[in-house]
């Protein structure tokens, strides 16, 4: 009999430590991933794919764990000299990181499609996990601020997440078509379920299921679809999801993000600190286990991806 | 009474040498530069610009004196992930250097000139001589050689000068215009005289004259106009001139580089190592000097500097 197959979404750092722990626990041909990209932008003349290279990096076990983000042993070089040429330098881009961007954005100026780029630079890497960017064509998270709209790279590297947050827009997600390898996966008949990493639900999650075709494909799944709570004890583990909640009056809790996917959701994972909330999520019809979701070492993630695995094989 | 002004035309490494022994007798206000963009070329989609940032780098006290091309402290991290990712590698990007490139680019992009690019790249080196690409429009060195054309990058960097040379185009040259800024410099009363820096005269300096006007200013100048010689004992100090004569059956002597030019020529300055080819250059009514061209230290280079400006106001 074929193996189970399960689809992970995923966004930055947080969800990257989620799949990383998956990983350990399924082979490439039991997992893939889904990969937001409306935090892409076009910087320098470069395509930038934060979400996607922090996923590769990850998995390749190239990423910085000492900063949390970027590439190990990265060199600060370039940015050097371009600050000393006036030029834009609110952004960083590593020495070694540049080589991803400048070779993704000839590759894309070939007229690859970024499916097809990603596929490539992952094998270059030696990552045999699929990684597939939720949409071939530019999807762009647009942040809605007391002081206007921001691109989302605006919003959360230049600014650094001070604007207050009113709302979010994703341009580009309704001419956007579902890639091939997406439908094929999240159509497998040996689809098992799909996980939604603990990554923020408004610039992270929300973009890729605004990608047409797959909230339709998640919400009447025949499997299990489950999300980890970003949210724990009322703050996020990372990132500026509580703030945003905060700025958009949604109550800090975890139990407003099993509420915020609930059309979608057969099960909700919840961390130890917030048991007491069991009885909220399982009043939305949410299914839920309550695990340590917080991962600060490899066998916290390992351990946490096998509660999820064994969560989804439950709900069946 | 106002200085008097200069102007010298260089390429790459070879007339940096004088180009900074110049800069040490003669003010800013004194002394401008033409400069090759013949070997200008776009790569990973950069606009690199070899000839402008050797000079740049030079001037800029910046320049890698032991590799003698480059930037001083220069990194290869950039290179080394690009290799990892299967891009491309035969061109040599430092992550210093890679600053000028993406900065070049990002404001060619904005629709500036590539004159205004490199003043402004220069003023953040703190270069305060003028630097003048030869043009604002893309002129392209071409060599025919006999497997073919090959663009000058592809020749020079990629081939490393191997395949036997027969010519050489200069494609955009018929249509680029003048730029205003050479036009002031080479029109300006206060004129006292060109030099030609000891570069290639095939592929440095050809493609400055191939541009519309210079050739022609040069040509009936009422000031004096002198090369430096390249070629020194019948072989060049560096890069492929010696070859390129070889491969184009023409004598690898400094006289065949003032024949080269004879039609410009006020004067010529040979190495001393060339003494003997004295009345040869003259019989083509072009007055030398004799002098060491050899250019080893700063010293060398300020000496050959004034011994070059003594020449010019020995012939006005």
């Amino acid at each position: 009999m074929a193996a189970d197959r399960y689809v992970a979404i995923t966004g930055g750092v947080g969800g990257a430590k989620l799949a990383l722990g998956l990983t350990q626990l399924l082979t490439p041909d039991e997992l893939c991933f889904i990969v937001n990209t409306g935090d892409d932008f076009e910087h320098l003349g470069l395509h930038i794919s934060p979400d996607i290279d922090t996923l590769l990096y990850t998995l390749a076990g190239q990423s910085n764990t000492d900063v949390g983000w970027g590439r190990r042993g990265e060199t600060w070089q370039f940015m050097h000299a371009l600050r000393e040429l006036g030029g834009e330098t609110w952004f960083n881009l590593g020495d070694l990181d540049l080589a991803m961007h400048i070779e993704r954005s000839r590759r894309l100026r070939d007229g690859a499609r970024l499916t097809s780029v990603t596929r490539a630079l992952a094998a270059a890497l030696k990552v045999e996990y699929e990684i597939l960017p939720m949409s071939d064509t530019p999807v762009r998270t647009m942040i809605a601020t007391v002081g206007g709209e921001l691109a989302f790279q605006h919003y959360f590297v230049r600014d650094r997440c001070a604007p207050a947050v009113t709302g979010f827009r994703f341009d580009g997600a309704a001419a956007a078509t579902l890639t091939p390898e997406i439908a094929r996966h999240l159509d497998d008949p040996r689809l098992a379920g799909v996980i939604i990493c603990p990554s923020n639900p408004f610039v992270s999650v929300d973009p890729v299921l605004a990608v047409a075709g797959i909230h339709e494909r998640l919400a009447s799944a025949r499997v299990p679809v489950v999300a980890v709570s970003p949210i724990v004890a009322g703050a996020a583990i990372k990132g500026p999801t509580a703030k945003m909640m905060l700025e958009l009056k949604i109550p800090n809790s975890a139990v407003e993000v099993a509420q915020h996917y609930r059309h979608l959701l057969r099960g909700f994972v919840l961390d130890s600190q917030d048991a007491a909330l069991e009885a909220a999520v399982a009043a939305l019809g949410i299914d839920t286990v309550v695990t340590q979701t917080v991962m600060l070492t490899l066998p916290d993630r390992m351990q946490l991806a096998s509660d999820v695995l064994r969560f989804i094989k439950r709900l069946k």
